[in-house]
């Protein structure tokens, strides 16, 4: 599914210099989109490493994250522990009613959310907020509804891109790369 | 063993458009063809999120989904439950046999019945069924005598890929992909 | 480490069709090289199904596989009786001694034997053999000693392939085909 | 992330030939930079065969490893063991401050010293050693102030790609080899 992958919407990086808070969705942009199953019940989800520090940096250039999922998991919990992301959608049905919610708690407008979805049960919210990105592998028809269609595959880095493509919108890559380099 | 894909079948889609059930194979097809072995007799095995949603579409569609395969695990059982697969044939030696119970059980014709398989075992109710699909690393006999080959592995989203060549065929993809983009 | 293949050699098929029977290393050729370790103490690998029929097929043409491994763990045995695998070493520091020993339990001559392996401790023995084959992504000094690199890497159905090479050599590729699509 | 690589540092061999110590970073490196994430709280991480066989050439060579890491976790400790690399340092917040301990340990000079890293983390400790390198998927800032980066990705040979160079630059590959055929 990764041919004919969608061009970057001119306006791209426009679109992510506005936007205060980034939406995750978990399964093929969080993750490979594989689910492991056990046979005695166990369930395991394959998070990259390069993907957590994208979101720490985010936090610190001040651009909150959130994870809307359909499904529920206790290691999207712990894994939303270790990257500091306190809004934590899971087992949501609809992605707009969670949105509406998170708009209400943050006070913020629809143009100041991105999101990255990878299926269907994303377009929905993708196409109300300011920014929509995704990764490789997407759906052909969320890559064609996607300001930014990612190089990296879910899982493998995607993430991170759209997060360096966020910190270069806003004018905050450079110094956190400078005091990356100080360390 | 990618090489030289099978082109598609001039009538793929027409096939396609015909069938009322489709059958899977698990290994390779539903997941990457990976067990996963661990040293205390674990076994897991790997699905994508990207081909159960397009089995929950597929649903909404009025096409009947299937399961037949030669080997016995729980969490395809498990899995199954999750995709409202209730058509499920595990440890089978011969998948003609547990095709003619199918059959029975549903009261179709061959002709209506689709199969996606990978490797050997899969090719003699590929010859059988009405529609025959396969994942692009699928061993190349069975991609030899496809209608349809995915551009996608087992386990990256090819099922996916299948499901929307059927829902496009039977005209239903536009309606759902409408419905989708209103939540 | 995959540029530059080395060409299969011009008599690989002639090599294929005198052995007996085929020895097999674990990591990097039935698997995908990798150990997943869990922080419990756990241990993990891959194995593909497209393989397991392989050796499977060989046995119905007669052709004997064994395996030699450097490490041992309880799933590589598992997986050995899963494939009805009677010769397997494991825990084998010099892969010459262990091959000494089958050859005196077979009473077959070097030539009689194959070798597929992935990294330098694979190539004393892959020197001995008759035939040596190795996975595309296996090192580069072992790619250029053997006299078939698969297509496929390993863990993802390297093995298979060679399987294959091994059955059309010796004339038992278009029988068991036939007797597959009957089923 | 892995269009344009960096090409290599014409000196990238000169610098290989300098070092004693060579020093890995895990995720991302060691491993392919994925966390799988179990619902009861199971964490594993995926090492690669080729890789490890690399480290233990590069100690029959003479060439000390180490390991730095931000993260801290058994299996890390436990593959430590198994490849014998004693100067582990986990949980490590910023690596200079580890490489500063190193380098009284050993009494080495960090131009005596090299670090293979991928992500942002090991940017200072690669600009302060004599010899740095990284694998194909890594940051992109990372990549272009890397003497060498590697054609394979992390956790698929990256480091033993690394290895062979170290060893081809100090002159001691050849030897090596020539035993490994002998076996």
């Amino acid at each position: 599914m990764i041919s004919n992958p969608h061009p970057t919407h001119p306006r791209a990086s426009e679109y992510a210099a506005r936007i205060k808070l980034m939406i995750f969705d978990v399964d093929g942009v969080l993750t490979d989109g594989l689910v492991h199953l056990g046979e005695r019940g166990e369930l395991f989800k394959s998070f990259h490493i390069l993907d957590g520090h994208g979101i720490k940096l985010l936090a610190q250039a001040g651009v909150v994250s959130a994870i809307i999922t359909g499904r529920t998991s206790t290691m999207v919990a712990q894994r939303a522990v270790e990257l500091g992301v306190t809004h934590l959608y899971q087992g949501v049905h609809n992605k707009l009613d969670a949105f509406a919610q998170l708009l209400t708690q943050t006070g913020l407008t629809a143009q100041a959310c991105g999101h990255m979805g990878d299926d269907w049960p994303d377009m929905g919210l993708m196409m109300t907020v300011g920014f929509a990105a995704c990764p490789a592998q997407a759906h052909s028809e969320v890559r064609s509804r996607s300001h930014y269609v990612a190089q990296a595959r879910g899982g493998q880095g995607a993430v991170r891109e759209v997060c360096d493509l966020i910190l270069q919108a806003q004018g905050h890559y450079e110094k956190l790369l400078t005091q990356a380099l100080g360390k």
